[in-house]
């Protein structure tokens, strides 16, 4: 028997995402879907795509009184909104799964970083951060996970392996990184627009993107020290994908790539949705695939540590480890439901 | 127990896209993949995205030993070599599905298109023309398929309710279509260069392109009377996806679009891979799935009947249908292993 | 010495076209230029492209007094804006070109096909239609101007020499075109977000785009008797360019491609924005220029006649031929400042 | 009286590019057009871009004899090319611009990045590096002129400023590139497919990019000392653009944005291709434009700086600024024929 589940903020394109894999999933069924402003419409007539599993299913209006007794509750709204969502769904429900930032950091940090106070600092200690290779332990042990953010994904398994190892200095870490225009969601905004993004790529957030927070928090639990991140985002014209190059300064002699790579496949024997390659895979390697590939490099020549992550931004780097995260808390087998294989070409 | 099945081409993209669909098969394995110039690679160095399932596997050359005994064997040659494989393979395997152009036409029609010889001409007829909503008897009776071509299938399928029902004349019809890049396949042409691609909306073929005559076959077949289409092909800046759009003039009086949008769902009540929908789909919608999303207009101004198909020209188009056609002849399931939900966005 | 030009609502695409293209005009200079709710920022903040010709230019809201005396004003304001900012401005401007839809059709037809009331209805009877190959005399005659919208110059220059020549039936034309999503202007709509429009073509607008209406219009005039066409648009990811692939029945005999291919080069032998091409041009050879590419054939085997325009809808489809027209009213050489090359790749 | 020139290999990219600027150049015309493979077809039929200015033009194959006695002779070859076409041409002509790799560095630096020996050693003295806003002098002294690659030129002029006051360290530079597909020419090469690079970010060349040795030179140039840099680029899905993002260490106290923001402004003063911008504009604002778009930040958080800069890599990454240095060794105005505003959107 399947556990019940909602999508609650289901019109957005983690919503959707959510809605394609859950559709697929052997042990979880979805049977409610909210949404907002599109309340009322089909999900067919937002995404076609999608008929097939959901004709005739239509958006309703969140009543947290619809989703009392569920077993799994996946929010994936604007970010700002679950903390005011959470307090009364959360005693309600076997497990909330929440896809904003509002759960991920410490109240001090989140509003250092987000310039607004929180409004449930209380409950953020009930979620576990839901980077499953890093916290897998930690999402054993709570009920409800804060999905991390997408380039922070990207970020931190980039550079793990080398903090872990203790090979590079935990100070002045670079990572830059480029996402498609999915990662802004499907809200109108100017720089969204096919005809700005497209045959385009643009550097944004310059040294003040929310993201850095997360990277920082993931990467100082790894390295067991604080670590300092010089976070770029950059637009590109794809819809899906992160690619995230990172540089770091070594804090050991005798690196050499061979022996880096081999720290990676070693770091990530376990971790089925983290494909260490040779050479670096492109994002499209992980279209609609609940995985990220890495790569890493030493550079002889100018001292340098290069490590390189490709994701899909709306999978592994939203629902589809959302689901990953929620398939722990439920006791399920880990990539139960979730693609592993890129849509290629 | 799964059937034991091999990709001869499996370097392509419509072998790769067999290779990702067949790896989430219950019921077939693919045991045995070949390509000619790529032979001795890994599969996931061309296609990165299909490590997880196929890490280590490398293309191994072509040999018809290596394949005695399998139960389908999914050809997916360049136009014209199936004919010289299919002789000495179709005896030794359960059930040949060719991807090709070779086996789908009778061999005078095919010489009269293709402008060259037919050089298996007896085996032509072991082949059932593989567009299953069409032709779900005929693939039933025989042993081997032959997959319609990308275009041919949109077409035919946008267009065979009209001609079924016998409200549109069967002379006269237009088929005006675009296809994503990827329809010409992984060969290296000027053409598929994304420099020239880009930003860039193209006709090419006009008046001559072969896929013309599998059209008119498939359509002439459901009309039972010979029709006649004029068939334009673009090249538009995506990499999957066809959209076509569709003219045929009435052969009957009190047309509406509610009636003919009636009709639509009627004819393909019973088809689980058509997607019969109100409003036209965008071919996003169908992005990784094996679906055909159809609809259909009565101009009453004009006096002209509009049916437009999206489909995914490597799943639904090719090696989707190729499967599902492959699942017939095997007695498993049609939609067996095919995603019906398309990626999207 | 230059004449002197305001651009009013030159935050839009066209506006920004218009900019672009008159900062390389010998004989115009832009003066003024307005905008509405980006009144006050920066043209290079919205276009950072212009910077190098408009640094430090700010948008200013309109005002008729800013403008009295101007020899041409170019209005590029959201369709149904123009009739009510031109009743008070053309008394006081040389010339008012007008890239709107409100000046374009009689009232009559304006009402049928726009579903309101014109407010200005008037005025109309003072602006020629212009499509400069088809409408010199009348822009000649005329002191202002109507820009034709961009689909109907791809399709009415497509089809203009079948029907002069009277070698095609003017009734049961189709106009099936393609369009890059910049001809949705910079205005927020969630079909013009890169990630619904990549990957992505959707057929739109089924059965009443009013852009018929001026196809009607343009090609009534050319054929001296009404003719009605099915006109079909699309959406294709692409920031520019229109491919209009259009069909016609055959009123005459002995046609052949050679023959019409002829005819096209003798009738757009004055016209140098006009290349007739042997092989169908794809919209990228238009790039950025303010050209029309066409192309035609005849299909002996059904019987069917196929004339192919490619365009950039924001240049030769809006910008570039407002200023061919303004050129032409102002006694300047009809390129005088106009692009002819696309930029290709 | 204009300047008589000639290009050599003008099937490419960068030959097309030529072809387009030159169309319009005041005081050059282009008298004869070379190709290899493509010998004997029109311009127009690989470019029908191009056909209203070389319309019945044909590519004739390289003959030094028809060359002879030219001012300007344009060398856009494959790499590795020049060297051995450039000694027979250099003694029959005013002035060679090469827009390959083989003059732009030492022999010895050139062997070591190449791997392979130079032909033409003693010749490379006789070329100017064409980076014409750091070596403004040095290309007004020389005949002939070593056109920068595409990515120099950005991550150069990105940095430039830096070195040149002596505010970041000249050791540790990281430079993080992406280009579009046309960066890797016409020429047929699987990754440069539109179906590989669309919807695909991937890194390539890592550690070990040829451009590396232009980017140390020329910075070492300005720095007056050695730098290193680690270079990785990128290939993203557009068909022209190249965004550097580069990093440094201080070398300086007091440093701060607005300070660096001035400093760009004052050293840039002179440079018309230049333009400073307070935020980072995208590659899209230099579509087709002989412009470089930089700014820079400083981050006080992690003590790094942040120099930002956009190009299109075929203009002035190629083709614009061969044309820049060719106006300075013929002593005509620097911008001359030059378009300086992007095609935006």
């Amino acid at each position: 028997m399947a556990y019940r589940a909602a999508v609650v903020g289901g019109s957005g394109y983690t919503g959707a995402e959510l809605l394609r894999l859950l559709a697929g999933h052997p042990a979880i069924e979805v049977v409610h879907v909210t949404a907002d402003s599109n309340a009322g419409a089909e999900v067919g007539e937002l995404y076609p795509g999608l008929r097939p599993a959901y004709e005739g299913r239509r958006y309703v209006p969140y009543d947290v009184t619809d989703l009392a007794g569920l077993d799994v509750v996946f929010t994936a709204l604007p970010h700002g909104a679950s903390q005011s969502v959470v307090p009364t769904l959360i005693e309600r429900v076997g497990h909330v799964v929440d896809l904003g930032a509002d759960f991920r950091l410490p109240p001090a940090t989140y509003e250092r970083w987000y310039g607004r106070q929180h409004d449930a600092p209380a409950l953020v200690d009930r979620f576990a951060y839901g980077l499953v290779e890093l916290y897998r332990n930690e999402i054993s042990a709570r009920e409800h996970v804060a999905v991390p953010g997408c380039y922070p994904t990207a970020v931190s398994l980039a550079l793990a392996p080398l903090l872990a190892n203790r090979v590079v200095e935990p100070a002045g870490l670079v990572a830059n990184a480029v996402s498609g225009v999915s990662g802004a969601g499907r809200s109108l905004q100017t720089t969204s627009l096919f005809s700005e993004a497209n045959e385009n790529v643009s550097a944004y957030g310059l040294l003040t993107h929310r993201h850095t927070a997360e990277m920082e928090q993931a990467l100082s639990k790894v390295a067991e020290q604080p670590v300092d991140v010089l976070f770029t985002p950059h637009l590109v014209p794809t819809t899906r994908g992160i690619l995230a190059t990172c540089y770091a300064r070594p804090a050991d002699t005798g690196l050499s790539t061979a022996r880096l790579l081999e720290d990676y496949r070693q770091y990530y024997a376990s971790d089925p949705c983290v494909v260490v390659v040779d050479e670096p895979s492109g994002t499209k390697a992980t279209y609609g695939a609940n995985v990220v590939h890495v790569t890493v490099r030493y550079d002889t020549r100018t001292g340098t540590v290069l490590a390189i992550a490709a994701e899909d931004n709306l999978t592994k780097g939203a629902a589809g480890q959302a689901i990953q995260a929620a398939n722990l808390v439920l006791g399920l087998p880990e990539t139960a439901g979730l693609p592993l294989l890129g849509v290629q070409p």
